[in-house]
């Protein structure tokens, strides 16, 4: 039985991902809130990644595993510049150092294995049609630039071997159940997810806007296949580009029509916002995850397939709650 | 008359960029270290970047043009994990974090240019005959993952405009004045500078290993070059790689030999090193520079012209000390 920690834990993929070990493996999670109606049996830690003496604690458990998932969304790194970058990189650094120490103390006899979630927001235009593995990180955002710092991090206790582990670069994560957040990728699901619960969505972007998605279902998959991966067997550099979809917001409306009807697709609102229009064109429409998909990473097909999932997983289960 | 900071400019870049300013400007320089025989006419304060008082002091004086050129040497940073990464990011972090709240402070008022020494050592293995501009950051060493850190940081910050500058990726400079240092180039000026006075030189890698030069007086122009261009105008993101010359250490040897003869070549010693071996395997051999050389950077065109400028600037004015 491995032991499990995941920072970040009481967020909507950390939730999910606990869901789906906690029935073989011990896990733990740290986060500053959880959900109310949570029924997880695993033990839940309250606090910050920035409070060094609760991650102390946290990590003398000594877990094997450890999922950092913990960050501050795009659209609040970029409204709020010190909050960003103290949470998103200097946390992650007092995390790594903290596991330095640990690996220093035990002689290396604690080495765990880290998978950090990135993102595809490392990319800033212009971009090729499509975004390859070797492709260089030139964020356009603070969100983004943080993201780089960490897996360029990561890659080098890897490096020196403080620490086994990998960095994946999530595509945004469609659709998300429960409210809006704070990110400006918040739209993508909420334009999915609100019309199906019989609620109007505002769209902020043009219909023709294209991007890079997978569904909260694939993001487990994803986290948990890295966790399976052999790192020191991996010949690339730094972090992994995941398997998506890439897909207009148009095409995502008309999956939502095919499958709820016009009626729901009628939902939806243009409401233009020009902060979102900035920053989304700055994002990747588009990537060609070569080593990713040999290694064995897998992803949807279509938007349908990811609207499909959003039903199954969390908007039937939602009805059979309420 | 502009008021310019180096900091770290009791360093051999550092000390050549202050005479270069010392009779038109005010110029202040930030150590630990400052030559003694040095008759610059300049402030010079003693520190170090990691001394948050000293620096918040220095930076009260409110200098219209900081260069930023302190750094752990790439051997010692891989060497010393917590002091490399201590001194080469977060220290620059708590620098900028200062400029910020200058600018902060003064509405706006205050927005110095910050001009930082990146290097070449941001890449990593596998390489192109020539990288390009837009070659990925794949760093191999821990110096390298420091320096993508510390342009990552800068561009945000220019971005989010606390102020203007530049990151620029220094070749390897060559021939240094002095003694060897603790990085791991630091032979590339060694087999020259020792024979040229009359002593023997270590070689730790093997004649066939080609890499990416330029000459302290080149250096010092582009970061002068570096300062009187307007950022704003600038199009592409991150750093910017320098114009150097590409040559094996056998064209090394022979450009030597043509200037000071077979006696002087004769002094170089063949002694494998592995760590620097290894290091220098994951460095760099060739770039096509095409947006610094349009912007007006230039370097040397051959390695006797190299050696000709550490006569001209370096030998001959100790000879005339001494």
């Amino acid at each position: 039985m491995t032991s499990i920690l995941i920072i970040g834990g009481g967020g909507m993929i950390g939730q999910k991902l606990a869901s789906s070990y906690a029935k073989s493996e011990t896990v733990s999670l740290l986060d500053m809130t959880f959900p109310e109606n949570s029924d997880l049996n695993v033990k839940k830690i309250l606090g910050s990644v920035s409070d060094a003496s609760i991650m102390e604690k946290t990590l003398n458990e000594l877990p094997g595993t450890i999922f950092y998932l913990a960050s501050i969304v795009s659209g609040e790194a970029e409204t709020n510049f010190s909050k960003g970058w103290d949470i998103n990189v200097h946390a992650f650094w007092s995390f790594l150092a903290q596991i330095r120490d640990q690996y220093l103390k035990s002689e290396g006899r604690y080495k765990p294995k880290v998978i950090f979630t990135s993102s595809i927001a490392v990319f800033g235009s212009p971009f090729p049609n499509k975004i390859s593995d070797d492709f260089l990180t030139a964020p356009r955002t603070s969100y983004g630039a943080q993201k780089v710092c960490c897996e360029l991090m990561l890659n080098d206790f890897i490096r020196k071997g403080f620490c086994e582990g990998l960095a994946i670069r999530l595509p945004t994560i469609c659709v998300r159940p429960g409210k809006p957040n704070l990110a400006a990728s918040s739209f993508f699901s909420g334009i999915i997810r609100e019309p199906l619960n019989g609620l109007k969505a505002n769209l902020p972007v043009s219909t023709d806007v294209r991007h890079w998605h997978a569904s909260p279902r694939s993001a487990v998959g994803f986290l948990r296949h890295a966790e399976s991966l052999d790192r020191n067997a991996l010949t690339f550099n730094s972090a992994l580009n995941m398997p998506g979809l890439s897909c207009t917001v148009e095409e995502q409306i008309e999956a939502l029509r095919s499958i709820a009807g016009n009626e729901a697709a009628k939902l939806i609102m243009s409401k233009p916002d020009e902060k979102i229009i900035e920053i989304v064109k700055g994002w990747p429409k588009n990537f060609d995850t070569k080593i990713a998909l040999e290694l064995g990473f897998i992803a949807e097909s279509s938007f349908e397939e990811i609207i499909q999932i959003y039903i199954e997983d969390d908007l039937q289960s939602n009805l059979i709650k309420n």
